[in-house]
């Protein structure tokens, strides 16, 4: 059978950052929540829970739009500073995620190309950075790097250009709905985890190839994404 | 056609207080993160989330089963105990749900039968008990007044009892698979709301009879209950 060089049989593998590689989704949703009520929105957690994952200034607004407050850009600016300052504040209970770092070290190893891509702007993506000690060689996607995060495809597509690869031929790992919609719009095979507290049907609904509990059971099971040893 | 005395067509409703009435599960859920780890069980939260619920100590022993760690009564109970300090901690961030208020109201007005029941113990429920300033005539159970918690169907059956009511022609209205896990072995009615954290798939397939995003969305639709005004 003849190779097809733009569907290499080692896919590259795109990683999100925050809920995927972190455990930082539910200290993000309750910093929202606090930085919603400051600019007069008052949310419940769950709603704010669902739009974790999309860009900041998409999830103040779509939240914005449901309570029908109209946000200025200095009111979405200023929610977003505060957010930013109440997650800050919750880093020291950030912990990584089960097989988070052996995963890493597993594509390493393994040579297949992998990449990080997060919703979240460089500055406020740092401390978590940080946390997963993300080598230097391995290309990294911010929101600052984008016109729009997800859902749009655009950091997946980002983030296979730096690897050199077709988005076709990457997995895109992720543990929110708007992960998985992005993996579609960019063509990327989605994989879900469960790490973001949404359940199996919900990301199986949005897309998702195969869904694993968290960066563990992701390894564990890796062969079911063509990574082969050898 | 003769009246079922023991099928009255306004049933009886039974609700859950945390993640029913009080937007308090995402706060709980990281109140027993910490608890945990500094116990010694590290843990990701949305395991934890996927348990609240439960009765405390239930979610302790299963946790630490999870994680092959044994514990002992002492262990469980300091878990607890720094459990219930942590979320008291933040007890200034929780909000009454949208609607919570009203629907209390509603069903008061309409002299539906309702009562609330708890997972939690007296202790850690009476500042939520505060803020959704429950009626003294209206029955309230607690972990202190039951064997066994939810997904036991203890809390409900007492419940019902207390108003005294089959709990056949009642309705059991809770955000967790436990609460509804619990109503089916009550031989309630389930109704679940989103409120919770859980999809809408995760709580029909534990049993609810309908699911509501909040208590708001529950008391608009409140006639698919079977509840009228007259």
């Amino acid at each position: 059978m003849p190779d097809r060089p733009d569907r290499p049989d080692r896919p590259a593998i795109l990683l999100d950052l925050d809920g995927t590689l972190t455990d930082s989704v539910y200290q993000h949703a309750l910093a929202w929540r606090k930085a919603l009520e400051l600019g007069g929105i008052q949310l419940s957690v769950w709603r704010i829970h669902r739009r974790i994952g999309m860009s900041g200034g998409l999830l103040a607004e779509s939240l914005a739009r449901e309570t029908g407050h109209e946000l200025t850009d200095k009111e979405a600016a200023k929610m977003k500073q505060v957010h930013a300052r109440l997650f800050a504040a919750q880093m020291g209970d950030v912990r990584l995620l089960p097989g988070a770092k052996e995963l890493m070290r597993h594509l390493t190893k393994l040579k297949v190309p992998w990449a990080v891509a997060t919703s979240g702007a460089l500055a406020s993506a740092r401390p978590l950075l940080e946390l997963i000690a993300l080598p230097p060689s391995i290309p990294l996607i911010t929101r600052d790097d984008v016109q729009h995060a997800k859902p749009d495809p655009d950091l997946w597509l980002a983030a296979a250009a730096r690897l050199g690869v077709a988005p076709e031929s990457a997995v895109a790992v992720g543990d929110s709905v708007w992960d998985l919609l992005a993996a579609r719009r960019a063509r990327a095979l989605g994989v879900g985890l469960l790490t973001g507290g949404y359940g199996q049907e919900e990301l199986e609904r949005a897309g998702a190839y195969r869904v694993y509990e968290d960066p563990a059971d992701l390894l564990l099971h890796i062969d079911e994404l063509g990574i082969r040893a050898s």
